[in-house]
């Protein structure tokens, strides 16, 4: 038995997220593929369980294959299964059965993408969140200081949320901004369901100018979703990267 | 009659190009929603018309109405009627009748996209050209001075191309990389048909090691399109911007 670690790029658009459901999903076809090539039904565990619609440049899973392949077999092969799809393996190692792509994760980094201008973006619409309203990058960047850190994140948690704790530890979130475009970098061990969306959600209504930062302090304290700013939607939400522990 | 300059973005992979043909261009697209909010029937006159595939952060046009309306108008009103399309209009600016969104313009920017990895990328499929053999970059650059400058480029020239002359001046190739895209930044006041995509096509051979950068110089004296390199595809090259004399 040999466990794989692949890396996988993914638009999500066209699926309901990774997690297998009614509608299909990236875990779904990726299985599938697997099963193409090798002949193995195979579980493939994915170190994020992204939504419907959020993208992927480096989502991290393993799977156990009976009989062994080298890595460059397995990408070729499943990436040959997946033409179909807007999903690619980027890279295959060959890992112990230690390996857990969930719990092994040291540190998830996301990225999220707002489109800030008058025009609605034409190369972009599903790539993005297309904010008319002019935001404030400072008052953002003011107001996510007060986010960063260890907290009971309990307010910006979505309620279907499975996480044993509230309380999480966000390395930092930096925003930067290229043209029209502002991008906000997460990093954290983990995060809880629609973490980063309820954040970005909540500063962009500090940046229009909706919030003051100082009361994104008085949100954290409330220990309440509702106290919160919204949701931001899910195709502006990249998982850009894991980093395993050595 | 009042004469506007618009600004517009698009997704080229779903059209046939620019101009008018017996496809869906995007010319007949912005000429329908002008008509469809101003009951004018105008001719949009582009700086450059882009063959099928290829997109637009920038791309510049005119046209002329009998009665005015104000600049946000013109852009509200015409991205409601486009959007069914991944066209965007990002400006509207109202010019003298002496302005010509092709025949003023002083300078166009063009850039070209390569994926050069391993696997197929799932993101930007239609957003770039996937190269899997590893270019280098040193080679790629030294081969691009050759074709800096004031060149007749006959070699590099599609053999339905209308302009009156092959000699054209090149400003500048820029080859920089961002992880595994390569990013090849061209600006010139006017280029022959195809010429960024077969110079990217044969600049991407001697990034390969199938040329030497020297015999990109021969290319260019031999003046025969069947000397140079293949031609890149369309889905890999963006028009990015113009510059009008003030």
């Amino acid at each position: 038995m040999q466990r794989y670690k692949i890396t996988i790029e993914y638009d999500g658009t066209d699926y309901c997220g990774w997690q297998r459901q009614d509608a299909l999903s990236i875990q779904e076809c990726v299985e599938k593929a697997i099963y193409a090539f090798s002949g193995e039904e195979v579980l493939v565990t994915a170190c994020g369980r992204t939504d419907a619609g959020v993208h992927a440049y480096g989502q991290v899973a393993h799977f156990d294959l009976e009989k062994p392949h080298p890595t460059h077999t397995v990408v070729g092969a499943i990436n040959y299964h997946l033409r179909p799809h807007k999903i690619v393996i980027t890279k295959a190692e060959l890992v112990d059965q230690e390996f857990h792509a969930r719990f092994s994760a040291q540190k998830r980094y996301y990225r999220y993408l707002i489109v800030n201008r008058q025009s609605p973006p034409a190369l972009d619409a599903k790539r993005c969140w297309f904010v008319r309203a002019k935001l404030d990058l400072e008052k953002m960047r003011m107001a996510a200081q007060y986010l960063i850190g260890t907290h009971d994140f309990t307010s910006f948690r979505a309620a279907q949320c499975q996480a044993a704790s509230p309380v999480k530890t966000l390395d930092f979130i930096e925003i930067s901004n290229f043209e029209n475009t502002i991008i906000f970098d997460f990093a954290a061990r983990s995060f809880l369901h629609h973490m980063v969306r309820n954040i970005v959600g909540t500063l962009k209504m500090v940046g229009e100018g909706r919030i003051s930062p100082d009361e994104v302090a008085q949100m954290i304290e409330a220990k309440d979703r509702s106290s919160a700013g919204m949701t931001a939607p899910a195709h502006g939400l990249y998982f850009m990267r894991v980093e395993y522990g050595t």
